[in-house]
């Protein structure tokens, strides 16, 4: 380990933030400062900095995790209960038990693969990227087997641009309202499914002619609920080594462009996902 | 809701983003436009809006979990175990149990108090904040059961200037480093534990004389090793209100100042804490 003041760990810290890049290094600030005394020299400037990422506000996307939080079959797939208490103990632990798809949570390669990335193998940096929202909520508001399409997609880039690189891409169903509503699982008695999700082929064009790191929903799964027992969405997405994130709350509260997601996932070693702190910076 | 377009949203959009402060309304906006056409109105003048946080880089901060993740008695506070399988199923997913405050975590208020905050509860914007480093890893290799002490806050400030409003205050023992070693339970055999922490002097100063939402450490315990069975770091800094945040990995990697830290705690119902995904955006 270098000690403080150490150049090797002055260029470690300045190539992480940014400030060099190949081809710039210390030795070549060096040889520039001494052969070149009274004039700047081209050669010797760095690289343009990483363009920093900036934010005012930060917004809480995810919703709390109780006993209850509903699921497609009405199975707890969480549930708390303590173990060490004030009363007894002058402190307060709980013991908790989850399915790991269980609240706003990550979808790990590994959920819908046979050899995908585990959650703690995603690289940091894959999860806070750009955020953009499609919102479907006036169209899924009339039917709930409604789907983000491609033309969904092509409408927002009319909009806004292309879609940028790394990002996430998520659906405002207007779900996210719903967690309280019998229309959150949208169970229709006939053991049929009612929700609204990513239809496969806008799967197809993000994964193929776009650079995008991730899918979210305010729904319980990112396939449409109609799809249940099939998940085309998710056997295309996950195998192909992307990240989906489920159940996101509060998505009317940030604008469809601009946003940069951080998806607090859980570093579990082996885990195909979990329950995950979702923000939006903005 | 608000249709795209309309004031209202547009007027929140901006109130969230820090555009628009008390005092400053679009009706004021109005008021100025139709009463003051050639000069600028001072009265119309926005507050200044939020100074952006910005960063170019994200340190993972977060150790893996895994069974066996070191607790000071030995038991066992995480375990997982395949619940769905790729081999019956065709999808993976696993279940787990674990007590709240295992891995890298959060403790709430309540972990340590009779009514504190859940830490479903603790606002989300104070959990993304300025973070500070107090670096005692030199001396706490020669003496594990050193501590954090006022001096030791004093001396950050004389170099890099008063500790900012709101801030997070960790500790880097060099503990980070020692998952793999016994020294990181620091068990002596004699029912005694060495690590390093906060001495109970630096959290009273830290509490009445700065403003600081949490405390952090590269630890199992906010307090040295040796205060186990007593905890007055965790009575009095829990009581009060505030987080802490232990067993942080990668302390090494972020400047002593100017990181914001944002600790992806859990938002669960009830929670006294839990196994948190922290990062550094530097
Ligand atoms: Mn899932
Ligand atoms: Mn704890």
């Amino acid at each position: 380990m270098c000690p403080p003041g150490c150049l090797h760990s002055i260029c470690q810290q300045a190539t992480r933030r940014g400030l060099l890049k190949a081809g710039f290094s210390l030795g070549a600030i060096a040889a520039g400062a001494s052969q070149f005394t009274a004039t700047p020299v081209a050669a010797a400037t760095p690289s343009a900095p990483a363009t920093p990422k900036s934010f005012t506000d930060i917004i809480d996307l995810t919703h709390t995790l109780f006993e209850g939080f509903p699921t497609y079959d009405g199975a707890k797939w969480f549930s708390i209960e303590p173990a060490l208490t004030w009363a007894k103990d002058k402190l307060n632990i709980n013991r908790w038990t989850l399915m790991e798809h269980t609240g706003t949570h990550l979808d790990a390669p590994l959920h819908f693969s046979e050899n995908g990335m585990t959650v703690d193998q995603i690289p940091i940096t894959d999860l806070v990227v750009p955020l953009v929202v499609i919102n479907i909520a006036a169209r899924a508001a009339d039917n709930p087997d409604a789907a983000v399409t491609p033309d969904d997609i092509k409408a927002w880039e009319s909009k806004n641009g292309a879609i940028p690189e790394g990002a996430c891409v998520a659906m405002n169903s207007g779900w996210h309202k719903l967690l309280d509503s019998p229309k959150f699982t949208g169970a229709d008695g006939t053991g049929k499914y009612h929700t609204p999700g990513f239809h496969a082929e806008t799967a197809q064009l993000l994964m193929n002619e776009r650079s995008v790191k991730g899918i979210g929903v305010d729904t319980l799964s990112l396939d449409p609920g109609i799809k249940l027992g099939e998940f085309p969405v998710h056997y295309a997405w996950l195998t192909s080594g992307r990240w989906g994130v489920e159940c996101l709350a509060n998505l009317d509260a940030v604008p469809e462009k601009g946003a940069w997601l951080v998806v607090g996932g859980p570093k579990v070693r082996g885990g195909t996902g979990g329950p995950s702190r979702v923000l939006a910076l903005i």
